[in-house]
C-alpha cells in the first residue's frame, strides 16, 4: 500500500489493510477510529504526526464510508472519534503539503471536500447520521472533517479546542470546506467566524457552544456515555433498513498497462503524445436483474454498480497519475437497451435501501466528473450506449460531437434517470443546466417517443454538432487538436466557470469560491515562497509577507 | 488627467474632460460614444489602440453612467456605441495587462466589474435601459461591457463578431463578468458557451442570434435606425420621471496630503508603519431636508450623497494607491440624530427618483466595501454616530468594538434603511447576513425602541467585543497587531469567503468564482511568465506552456 512519489496513486483499499482508521459495529452504531500511523505516509519526507493526515489516509476515510452505506445497511449513525489520547486529528500533514507540487495539492484537496461531501450526501440521502466525537484537540483540517458531520460534540477537558489555524500559522484558508461550513452550514456569525479563523489556539468550551462552533461539550467522565447516548438517539430516527443484507465491494483489479487502464466495463486509453485520454463505458451485454432483490443477489457486479465504481476509479487514476491528459473523449459503447433496462428498474424503485445507495453513487461518480479540470469532449458514433443513465456522461462533456451518417444509424436516449436522479452539486439536473435559457425543452426531450436521431438531438439542443461523414473526421480531430493547443490553466478556470450556471450551493461554493481562492494563494509567494508560511512552518524564523493587498 | 504609474490614481472625471467618451443626448436617449485615445492610457508603455481600455477608459464610462443618473432624470434609454470605424470595443489593452502587477490587475478587474455592475443595477433599479449598439468588431471586454446592458445589436455586415478570445489568445479569462454572464444571463448553453469561449474570431451573424449571443443583427445600412427604433421602444416603458431636474454633481475637491485624505464630511488617516487606514465618516452638523423636493434643492451637498460620494472615492483611493496598507479602522462620528433624520426621510419616499438614486448610491458604495480587499474593523466610541445608514459601516466590518464605559455612555441605533435598502450583492441584507442563523433576532433589532447600549448590542448580536474602558486600549491594539502580522493574501482569500454567506448571485458569482479563478491564472506562469500567454501576445513567438492540469 506505500506508494512513492513517482508510482501512480492508486484508490482502492479495504478495511483489513487499513493503516490509519479502525473501523468498529456496535449493532446499528460503527465507529470509525483514527489512529494515524506516523511513520505510513503515501510519501517517506514527512511523518504523519498528531493524527495529521495526508491523501492515503483520506482514501481510507472515503473507502470506509463507501463500504458502511453499501456493506453494512443496517448501521444508522457513525461516530468518527480518535484513538489518540488527547488529540483528535491536527489536519492535513504541512509538511506533506509544502512538499507537494501545486497540482497535487489541488487534487488532494478536491479529492478530501469529495469524501467530506460524500459524508453530507449519506446523510441527506442513506439516512446516515454522522457524529464527530472529539476526543481531543482538533485543529485545521481535522475540524473541516467535524464540520462534515451532523454533529460536533467536544470534549470539556480545559484544553480540547476546535481551531482553524491556517490563516494564522500557515498563511493559507482552511480550504477543505472550512471556512464555508462554518458560515453557511453551521451559520457561525461572521465576525466570530472572522476571530475564529484567526485565533490559531482555538476556541473551546462552552464559548464555543455558544458561538455555534460545536453542538455540546462535556467533561471526559461522561464523554463517552454522552456520544454514546447522542448516536442512540439518532440511530432511532434513521429510515435505513434493520433487516437488509449488505452487498460487498470486491476489488475491481483493473488491467493497468503503461497507456491503458481496462476494467471490463470501462477502459481508459492514454494518448500522451495528443494529452488525450479516451474513455469508453461499455454497456452490458448480459441481462440485468429486474428487481431490488435480484440487483441485491447481482450485488457489485450489477451493472450499473460495476460501470461507475470503474469510472469512479478512472477518474480518479487521470486526475492524479495523469496531468499532461488534457482532454478526455467519452463514449459509451453496446446495446443501449441493456442501460435502458436497468434505468427502469432504478427508476421504478428510488426508495429501495441498495437502488438509494447505487443511484448516489453514480450521482456521486458524475459530480466527480464535473470537477474534473480536464476537458470532456463526448463523441457518439454508431454503436453507442448514449442512452438514460450513460447519457448524463454526454450532458456533463463541455462539448458533444453526434456523428449523422444516413448508412449508420446513430441513436440517443433519455430515460427517466435523466429527469433529476443526479443533480449537479448546485442543485440542478443536467437537462435543467442545459436548458436554463430554454426549460420548456426539458419535458419535450424527456417525453421524446423513441430513440433520437443526430437531426432530431441537434434540434433538441441535446447535442453540440452533428458533422455528416465526410466532416467527422476532421471536424472531431481538429476539435481536439485546437484543445490541446490551449493554455491548460485557462481551460480549467473556464470550465469551471461554464460548467456551474445557475444557482450555487454550499456544494458549489466550496469549490468556486473557496477553493478558488485557496488556489490562488497556493501560488502566492506568501504561502508557497521560499520565506512563504507554508514553507518556514515548523523551521526557526517567521515568514517574510510582501505587505501588498490584492 | 494623464497620470503616471507612481503618481496616485484619482477617480474624479467631467465629461467637459473625458478623452475618451462622448456623451450626447436626445430627448431621453443617451449615446455614450466610444472613441479611445490611443495616447491618452494611464502609463504611456502601452497605446490605446482599436477602442481598447485601461482604468482611465473605464473610470470615465463609471462617470458618466452615474451623472447620467444623478444629472438626467430625463434620460431613459442609453446607447453604447462606438464613433470608431468597423470597431466597436477591442477590450481591455493586453499591453496594460502584462506591464501591470498582480495587484493592479486584480483592482483594475474589480473596478471594471463594479462599472459594470452599476449599469446593470441601473436598469434594475432606475428604469434606465441600455442598448449595446456594436457597429463593428466586439471582442473580450469590449463584449463583457455588451453583455452587461440590457440588449445587443450587433451589425450584421459580414465581418463583425462578437468574441471571448481571452482563453485562445491571451492564456486566461474574460473576467469581467464575461464567463458568468455568458451562461448565467444570457443563458447560452454550456456547450455553445464553450465553443464560443474557445473560438478566438468569435461567432456572427444569424448564429450569434441564434446562440443567444446578441439579440438581433441589423445590417449596416438599417443599424443606425434599428438601434434608434429600439431605444424608443425601450424609453417608452421606463418609469423615470419626465418632469424632474437633474442635480449637479460637482466636485469633491478632498485636501490630499501624504498621510491624508480629508473631505469633510469624510477622512482618511494613513499610517503606513502600522499598515492602517483610520476611516472616519462625520455626522451631519446642520438641519438635513424634510422632504424630497427640499433634498434636489440641496443637491450634491445633501449630506448622504455628500458622505458616500467621499466614502466611495476614498475606497477607491485605497484600494488603488495604498496597497500596503491591510487594515481600514471605520468610526462614524458626530450627532446620529442627523443621520437618522435623514433615514426618516429616505425611507419614507423610496419612490422619488432622487431618493433612488441616493439610495442605490449608498448601496453601490458599501458593496464596493464588502468587496475591498483589506480588513475591516469598526470601533464604536463615545461620540459615535453609527446609527440606521452608517451602522451599515459596522455590519460590513469584519468585527466591531465596541466602548463599555459606564462613564461615557456610548449607543447605537438602527432605522428603517437597515431593513433592506442596501442589500449585498449576494441580495440579502446585512442584517439578513449576520443573523443566518438566527434570523428571529433582525426583527427584535429593528423593532427595539430608543438607542442601544454596549451590553444591549452584544447582547443582541450586532457588535463583536464589548470591553470596558480598562481594557479597551490594550484589546483594540492588540487586535489591530495580531491582524496587521497574519499574511495579507490568506486574509484576503479569508475575508472572501466569510463576508458571503448564504446564496450567490450573477453578482457574487463573478466575484468569487469567476474573479478567485482569474486571479489564479494571473499569477500562473502559462499567464504571466516570461513565455506565457500575457507576456508573448503581440510578440513573435507562440507562449510555451506547462501542461499539467491542475
Amino acid at each position: 500500500m506505500r506508494q512513492t512519489v513517482d508510482a501512480p496513486i492508486t484508490f482502492e483499499t479495504h478495511p483489513s489493510t487499513y493503516r490509519h482508521w479502525k473501523l468498529t459495529f456496535d449493532a446499528d452504531v460503527a465507529t470509525l477510529g483514527m489512529d494515524v500511523r506516523e511513520d505510513g505516509g503515501l510519501r517517506d519526507d514527512y511523518r504523519l504526526k498528531l493524527n495529521s493526515y495526508d491523501l492515503g489516509v483520506d482514501i481510507e476515510l472515503a473507502d470506509a464510508i463507501q463500504r458502511i452505506r453499501f456493506e453494512h445497511p443496517e448501521v444508522r449513525v457513525v461516530v468518527i472519534t480518535s484513538l489518540k489520547e488527547r488529540v483528535f486529528c491536527a489536519g492535513a500533514n504541512i509538511f506533506m503539503l509544502g512538499g507537494s507540487s501545486h497540482g497535487f495539492k489541488v487534487n488532494f484537496c478536491k479529492f478530501t471536500n469529495e469524501t467530506r461531501l460524500a459524508i453530507e450526501d449519506a446523510s441527506a440521502h442513506s439516512g446516515l447520521k454522522f457524529i464527530a466525537a472529539l476526543n481531543g484537540i482538533c485543529a485545521g483540517g481535522g475540524y473541516e472533517l467535524a464540520l462534515a458531520c451532523d454533529e460536533i460534540l467536544l470534549v470539556d477537558d480545559g484544553s480540547s479546542a476546535v481551531s482553524l489555524p491556517e490563516t494564522p500559522l500557515l498563511g493559507v484558508l482552511p480550504g477543505t470546506g472550512g471556512l464555508t461550513r462554518v458560515v453557511d452550514k453551521r451559520k457561525v456569525r461572521r465576525d466570530r467566524a472572522d476571530v475564529f479563523s484567526t485565533v490559531a489556539e482555538g476556541i473551546k468550551g462552552k464559548r464555543a457552544v455558544e458561538w455555534r462552533l460545536v453542538d455540546a461539550v462535556h467533561a471526559t467522565s461522561r464523554f463517552h456515555d454522552e456520544v454514546q447516548r447522542r448516536a442512540r438517539e439518532l440511530a432511532a430516527k434513521s429510515d435505513r433498513p434493520a433487516d437488509a443484507h449488505g452487498i460487498e465491494l470486491r476489488p475491481l483489479s483493473p488491467a493497468v498497462a503503461d497507456d491503458r487502464i481496462d476494467y471490463g466495463v470501462v477502459d481508459v486509453k492514454i494518448d500522451r503524445e495528443r494529452r488525450l485520454a479516451e474513455l469508453t463505458v461499455h454497456a452490458p451485454d448480459e441481462e440485468q436483474p429486474a428487481t431490488p432483490e435480484a440487483i441485491a443477489d447481482r450485488g457489485d457486479h450489477y451493472w450499473p454498480l460495476r460501470a461507475f465504481r470503474a469510472l469512479d476509479d478512472a477518474i480518479l487514476r487521470l486526475r492524479l497519475n495523469e496531468p499532461d491528459i488534457g482532454t478526455v473523449v467519452v463514449r459509451a459503447s453496446g446495446d443501449p437497451a441493456g442501460v435502458l433496462a436497468c434505468d427502469a428498474v432504478l427508476s421504478a424503485h428510488p426508495e429501495h435501501w441498495l437502488v438509494r445507495e447505487i443511484t448516489r453513487f453514480i450521482a456521486r461518480t458524475l459530480k466527480r466528473l464535473d470537477l474534473t479540470s480536464r476537458s470532456i469532449f463526448a463523441l457518439i458514433e454508431p454503436g453507442n450506449a448514449f442512452a438514460g443513465t450513460l447519457f448524463e456522461l454526454a450532458l456533463a462533456s463541455d462539448r458533444v460531437y453526434m456523428l449523422d451518417d444516413p448508412d449508420r444509424p446513430n441513436t440517443i436516449a433519455l430515460s427517466p434517470m435523466n429527469r433529476g436522479a443526479y443533480r449537479m452539486g448546485n442543485g440542478l439536473s443536467r437537462l435543467e443546466l442545459r436548458f436554463l435559457g430554454e426549460p420548456d425543452r426539458i419535458e419535450a426531450v424527456l417525453t421524446h417517443d423513441g430513440p433520437i436521431d443526430p437531426q432530431e438531438a441537434l434540434e433538441a439542443g441535446l447535442v453540440t454538432f452533428a458533422p455528416d461523414d465526410l466532416d467527422w473526421d476532421d471536424e472531431v480531430r481538429l476539435a481536439l487538436e485546437a484543445r490541446a493547443a490551449l493554455s491548460p490553466d485557462a481551460l480549467t478556470g473556464m470550465e469551471a466557470n461554464l460548467r456551474f450556471a445557475g444557482p450555487e450551493t454550499m456544494e458549489t461554493k466550496i469549490f468556486g469560491r473557496l477553493t478558488a481562492w485557496q488556489n490562488w494563494i497556493f501560488q502566492r509567494p506568501n504561502a508557497v515562497g521560499e520565506h512563504g508560511a507554508l514553507k518556514t512552518y515548523g523551521r526557526s524564523g517567521r515568514p517574510e509577507f510582501d505587505w501588498r493587498r490584492c
